[in-house]
């Protein structure tokens, strides 16, 4: 029938009015049916390498789009995606994790099938990702299934978290009205109460008019659950200086003369440091604070002078109001607030601290050290870049560089798996390659973390993105010998022929381009071949050599303090 | 003081008393404190690219020295390894995963610290390996460390099961008594009532006395709970005639005339499943009727004349007789059986069912087809060789080959995750380099399973291990291909230039060897090289190609059989 359709494609459809058109993932026997259904809902399918480098792909592409898919086999196919799902879920990103399973009557009979424990136990899997889903479906019940969709999909997007839909073989092609797909997602947040919004909001706005040397503070939560245009608002409307953390980098325009710089307690440079310390008042935005987020937890800021907004709560001092949301009271804060009244401290309305780093770039030598290195890319960067960065010396050093306008950065502060930043940068590429190719996409990786998920520089050739790739070698774990076991062995790895991998992998002859850059004058003259190099329409490997023992200032010292805070939670 | 240890130095000395001299995994914050008393013990590490390899290698390395040891850090890293742990688990192979933890007081205050969900959760990860560990612990307390790491220890060698051990970073040297290393494990298995086993073994002798035409039917646990002596002794004793299924291949030496073929129901070569069918008696020994192990649930035997010897119970017919383990059993029965009174019939004494494939050899055209490749390298293979087929083509091709004696051959028939061999062929060369250096090591990969892993060929080369790689290119997911949708470019890899692999990653000029061979005549040019190839000194690589949609005899049958399977189980 006309008004029919099948629940695969109910789902597909779904996931292409949320923007996806592109699903992540590795054919498996379990899934092949469904693969199959792709093009009918006008989806392309990718096809990664393994299915950990999809589930980081799958991340990657939904910092830039949204949200994302992927679609791994029961058993086999979802355990290898699980340390990538549970990053999405610790770092607050929406995936839609689709399984293939066995079909409900298998199941029901326990059968002795390949991908499972051969114990008849087919809830097993599921129930490993249970703790990182919002939502965990199992479609059994053609009935219900267009009703569980949609409350999978709405989760995912609402608690910007990854959630779970398996599929058994039986249930793909069922029949179902098609007709729930007329009425869009309904993906508003649950309204504040008026009340209690009334009464924070009142609140809040005499902590405002009081403070003299107020600044805003933006962390991770204020890009995952989407206020950065409030954030942008309450700036421009405010005049207050305006700080990031680690995990926020990127999100406030850091050519606005109110941009701060980088707060990360102890690790803050000094004049940002005191500039963010010394306010009388601080309005936290989607604070996370988590050890590497918050300098290991050396934030010198005083609770009851600050109001956290959360997504889902609003803090004001020691006070909590529950399910007060941000997205709403800050609106609602930005429609009523007299910013006349707001008063600004000679400190804070001028010299916000800068992130060029004039000593590093007179320093001696013509080694690529990190200090040199990073704040001297800030120039190189262009509007709009995608740059991601590795767990390891490049999130570090990255907080030194001053970004152009409208740069979107991805990394893992909080989750920091290593080797993420390769997948990453396959599903960043491709949803920039979907909504806006004038944008370059640019990783920058270690030698250590991209021996774990290099492979998928195929998929990237295969599908023709074309991000440059500027490989740090640096002969190691250079994080690790920070923290601990500097010569150890164990931080040693094989040395691989970089130049070579882009070959090996498949890229043809004119469809790729390989530099080693040992020198800042060889990085110099890299950076002013203009287009050839800056717009290049092929991929593209920078081998970037530094020094072993070299690291980012914020590495160097939170290294110290790991050690430190690791002797004092061992005592 | 002398008579004192570390916790750590304690848990290795174990190790290494159970036979382990290398360690796999990959450095992490929390382990690397670990990582340091390794040479203390003797011990060396591995250091894998990634932890998902790193557990397929040491599933491959217990499946040669009986047992290995996997480290990782917490939740990033032993999520990734996750699924090859699942694969150890379902397939009866003792891994022993340790897991490098947060501090007890980290844990206890709810730290938000990197690689965590940041809700404060530190048992959530340790509960996804719940059911993929035969016992799971947490080393919080120094007075009962020991204990609970010999009964982990002990667990994992007799159940053949992995283990989970999570290790605060402040237990990691914590001094405890060392006397207890000086009492070996108890390995001893559960000994068997008596009396059941009396009562048994009475009705079971009366049953072999009175068949005529009996036949052993050896399966996959009988390997994996080591009673392969008893199984050989049985045949040699009995001169009935044994058959392997395919988990079990290589268990029962193939040059000996009792040896009768592979038995995978209607998937079975005629004769062999003819053989079997029409026996009066099935000693069967370790089953695990999975899917694929059983020609999709294809026996055509009976239960009621069916033997069956399990690690934790006997079967006699329809009669169940609990915890009437096999190794205690069998060796009763060896002890206590008149052979002469053990009747065969012709068919079953004489002309046992032969694996050569004459008319496969005498085939037209030059193509290296499947059905003329598998017998033809029975003649190639030596005695002892170590022979891994990867999940595909390979783990069927290989049950047309006959082995020579001493052959070991490691697979993943039940858990079947694609790109397993590579890993498992790292792990098991380490082992074999460590116990019997003579023995060669073979892998039998497809270039899609290649894809998801093949950075391990990294390990291999900084270890100087010297596999023969055998990359079966063959362009893209044909298993997947033979199940469902031939021609669908969810099936489709891209193309890499293999021969490049070896110098990518890191081998050097004169250390490692390439070959590509397209025709009959081709490979046996390798194979007539002698020395210079069969027994070189380095690794080697032989990119061999085949037809896209060629299969082996097995797959073809068992294809058609999975589709209409997955059609009945979703009628």
């Amino acid at each position: 029938m006309a008004d029919e359709t099948t629940i695969i494609l109910y789902l597909y459809k779904r996931l292409y009015q949320l923007g996806i058109r592109s699903i992540h993932g590795l054919p498996g026997d379990y899934n092949l049916v469904a693969l199959d259904s792709l093009p009918k809902a006008g989806l392309s399918w990718v096809g990664n390498c393994n299915e950990l480098n999809a589930g980081y792909a799958a991340d990657g592409y939904a910092r830039i789009k949204g949200i994302s898919a992927l679609i791994t086999t029961f058993g086999v196919g979802e355990l290898s995606a699980l340390a990538a799902v549970a990053g999405s879920y610790s770092e607050n990103v929406p995936v839609v994790h689709i399984v293939g399973v066995p079909s409900t009557i298998a199941q029901r009979q326990g059968a002795l099938l390949h991908h499972t424990l051969g114990n008849g136990d087919f809830s097993v899997f599921a129930n490993m990702s249970r703790n990182i889903s919002k939502v965990l479906v199992n479609i059994t019940d053609p009935t219900i299934a267009a009703r569980e969709i949609d409350r999978a999909l709405t989760a995912c997007i609402v608690s910007a978290r990854p959630v779970y839909i398996g599929l058994p073989t039986d249930m793909v092609e069922r029949k179902i009205p098609r007709n729930g797909l007329d009425t869009p997602l309904n993906l508003s947040l649950h309204p504040n109460d008026p009340e209690v919004e009334a009464d924070a909001l009142e609140v809040i706005t005499e902590l405002i008019y009081s403070a003299n040397n107020a600044v805003i503070l933006v962390d991770a939560c204020a890009i995952r659950h989407r206020v950065v245009d409030e954030v942008h608002e309450l700036i421009d409307k405010t005049q207050l200086p305006a700080f990031v953390t680690p995990m926020s980098k990127g999100a406030v325009d850091e050519t606005n003369p109110r941009f701060g710089g980088v707060y990360i307690g102890d690790v803050s440079r000094p004049d940002v440091k005191a500039a963010v310390e010394s306010a009388d008042l601080i309005l936290s935005i989607g604070a996370l604070k988590s050890d590497f987020n918050s300098g290991g937890f050396s934030y010198h800021t005083s609770t009851k002078r600050t109001i956290e907004f959360h997504s889902d709560h609003t803090k004001v001092g020691f006070a909590t109001y529950p399910c007060i949301g941000m997205k709403s009271i800050l609106r609602k804060l930005l429609d009523s607030l007299e910013f006349s009244k707001i008063r600004h401290s000679e400190s804070a309305k001028s010299n916000p601290p800068h992130l060029a780093n004039e000593e590093a770039e007179k320093s001696e030598g013509d080694e690529i050290t990190h200090s040199w290195f990073w704040p001297h890319i800030g120039n190189w960067l262009q509007e709009n870049d995608v740059v991601i960065t590795e767990t390891g010396t490049a999130n570090f050093g990255i907080l030194e560089t001053r970004f152009p306008k409208g740069v979107t950065a991805i990394s893992q502060v909080l989750w920091g798996s290593i080797g993420y930043s390769v997948g990453a940068c396959q599903g960043a590429a491709l949803a920039v390659k979907e909504t806006d190719p004038s944008r370059r996409v640019i990783l920058f990786v270690g030698d250590g973390s991209f021996q774990l998920t290099f492979n998928e520089l195929s998929t990237m050739i295969r599908h023709g993105l074309k991000p440059i790739i500027v490989l740090i070698n640096n002969d190691g774990y250079t994080i690790e010998r920070m923290i601990h076991g500097p010569e150890e062995s164990y931080n040693d790895i094989q040395s691989w022929k970089h130049t070579k991998v882009l070959e090996t992998l498949g890229a043809k002859e004119g469809e790729y381009e390989n530099y080693v850059v040992k020198t800042r004058q060889e990085v110099d003259d890299l950076f002013k071949r203009g287009n050839e190099f800056s717009k290049a329409n092929v991929i593209q490997m920078v081998e970037l050599f530094m020094p072993k023992m070299d690291a980012p200032r914020a590495l160097k010292i939170t290294g110290k303090m790991s050690e430190k805070l690791n002797a004092r939670m061992e005592a």
